[in-house]
């Protein structure tokens, strides 16, 4: 692959989870491979999980890491074609990710969407803007519309722990005091429609996801009817993409409960973290064994690994 | 130990002591102990010695560092147990210990006390919620009540340059514009109480610091009476502990002087910067060869390095 | 060299750009020079090249890297000699220099002017103090009145381009949205007075650089004569410093444009980065084959990188 910015950028996605689980397995096995080859992550927004995990997977691949949040220690970019900049932006991002290209080997790109302008978000300029004018690959640390490493790591949790050879999944909508993205459940969809489940999605009404994203698969809105016999049940809040950005409901009866997972066939519990407490899920349902969130943000590290080894062996 | 967040964590302070003083003669000895061993440095608060000591000790004993400056980087967390999350806190403890071990095989927290509530500073209820949540070592970097790295670094510096066996060491309050917390106090009287020394504190009457931890150790009021024969005359601000955090003096007969030091028995000064000159001691003192300032920050690498390693020879 | 704070502490430039040269060709040739030396890059402004360039420069040489935002991260810095530190001011420049130079083997400092005092600006108050109270080397990753890291790779990228033994080189003002520094122009200036160039700068009345620095070089009120046979056109914008610090002219005729360019001897077009598009220079100019501004942000790692290990090699 050139970049890795979306799902659909990688070419076999069970060769890249047995990737993953090779490296996690041997994590020191290639730690030649990046000699003399440089990452550098630069956020656009805060970054805890995807911060570390990838510093830590280009360690364990030997490269450097250099890491910097990009709008506060550096320079307001421009992104517009032909634009005058006689306003707050004091470079082009032409010209950055020329810079950076000359710096790192891999660039990491952390930009979230804003969810105000739905057309702009979806354009994921930022990302975009990066992956056409650096002549290095660059990979998404997340952006308005898809965290494909998320999702990769997410794949790696339920390849380790399915008891059946096509397990039943369930992306089920959650309460939040805040309007989130839409990029960890697209990318989850995007990544469970290429693999060996059966996936279903559940959501009150109004909160539908791009349907060229969930076409082919099931939508219930009744939660408990969803739930039924699931192996894992993948929980997130989202904003509503047909009303962009907006909080259409905060309805305490979506939180999952270890009532909720009773429904189920011992399904194990999984979240991208960070997680509110008692609004997306109850205690008794972190606490139990039933989760997975640690594995989870783990996997992170050997997620970020194989597409690492993957841009270094055949990136641009 | 287990976790390294208070002068009660170290078993032998002596063998700590020596252990650091090997490593300053030897300083790359152990460079092999910290392969593809990784140092998570997350600072809720402001750092510059600690910052950069710790993550010298760290490489120099072959480990790799992260560093984070947690509130402004990443999410803000939330330490109540039982907490309904629909407030600002973004991340649990919970999830944020576990993740973090995860990606560290030791974590560095610095959390101040704020100095509004006694009790919850006594708490320290961030970094003994990490200590509790984590899979790994804990290293405090400053805690709200103790700053152990600083005490092992001045006992460090004390063995190295006294001239007797059991040299006489005065802890001397200082004034000061602002209000301070007891850490670094309160480590020192502790890690000296441990140390072959005859420990004597000074400050105005109303600074008394907390009685459980100063227990048997002897405070005068007066301070020139104090300095009489001092070997060693270590100069800190600290507020009030029984008014809490209260500025209860601001006299400036208490900076330390050449004068005041003119009383002693031809004294070392230390103290552990940050120092406010002219307000907490005069130019001619810290500028005079009698200052072990440098030297004392200079330890603060092999502090850190003799923690570390224990923490990674013999952690959980 | 003891420090590199101004193109003036460099002995012999054309032995430096010979170096980078070789360093450009063989980066890990000297990789075993910076075993266990630590470089520390302090950043009292906002840095994108000069951060990134030099943190692989460093790298390239086998050093450690520490960077720090130093007025975010740490504490604010008293600098005046004899001061009562009753302010805000937490840490004095004595204390902190001499404490970085336990942990660091180079300093790097960013501090900029603030255009307001000119007296101030021109005493580099902060870079010269680090320099002064500093047991190790410091380099300027520049300051209020030269950016000596920039010109170096601008000698190196012009080296590299020249198509006769004495190119023509114009340093042309740009017009800009806001008040802009002299660090660049200043040191390019004195950067080409020690090469084999012709030299000559071109600006609107009242934007004449400080004197003693452009003494003997040409000065010409009109662009259009002055690019006449230009081989390069350095372009920049500057405040005035004559009225310290003041816009004096956003004439957009002074925009380098494909058109002007042509009066040249098909000149090459570079520029330090950040440029403002279609203010500075239009995007034509930018994005045809005679702009050198990619190369010069690459040759920034081998400028550093000759820098430091002459610092490495001679430094005291």
């Amino acid at each position: 692959m050139k970049h890795f910015l979306d799902i659909d950028d990688i070419e076999d996605v069970g060769a890249l989870v047995l990737e993953a689980t090779k490296l996690k397995a041997h994590p020191y096995a290639h730690q030649t491979l990046g000699r003399h080859r440089t990452l550098g992550l630069f956020f656009f927004n805060a970054s805890l999980r995807t911060r570390l995990s990838t510093q830590k997977a280009a360690k364990n691949l030997g490269m450097e890491v250099m890491v910097m949040n990009f709008s506060k220690d550096g320079w307001s970019l421009e992104f517009e074609e032909g634009a005058v900049m006689n306003g707050t932006s004091a470079e082009h991002i032409k010209e950055a990710a020329a810079v950076l290209s000359q710096y790192c080997d891999i660039i990491g790109v952390r930009a979230f969407g804003e969810l105000q302008d739905r057309e702009k978000d979806e354009s994921e300029y930022i990302l975009k803007n990066f992956g056409q004018h650096a002549s290095v690959p660059v990979i998404s640390l997340e952006g308005a519309t898809a965290h494909p490493l998320q999702a990769l790591a997410d794949a790696l949790t339920i390849a380790e722990h399915k008891r059946t050879d096509r397990p039943k999944v369930v992306l089920s909508w959650a309460p939040h005091p805040r309007a989130l993205p839409h990029a960890v459940p697209n990318s989850f969809v995007k990544m469970m429609k290429r693999q060996e489940v059966e996936l279903l999605i559940t959501h009150p009404e109004g909160y539908e996801l791009n349907k060229s994203i969930t076409e082919g698969v099931s939508v219930i809105y009744d939660q408990n009817e969803a739930l039924e016999n699931a192996d894992f049940v993948y929980v997130k809040n989202w904003s509503s993409y047909n009303d962009y950005g907006q909080i259409l409901s905060k309805d305490p009866n979506w939180m999952t409960t270890q009532q909720k997972l009773s429904l189920t066939n011992h399904a194990y519990f999984m979240h991208c973290l960070p997680v509110r407490r008692n609004v997306v899920v109850e205690d008794a349902v972190l606490d139990s064994r039933a989760s997975l969130t640690t594995q989870q943000a783990e996997n992170r590290i050997y997620a970020a690994q194989a597409a690492l080894k993957t841009l270094l062996q055949h990136g641009s």
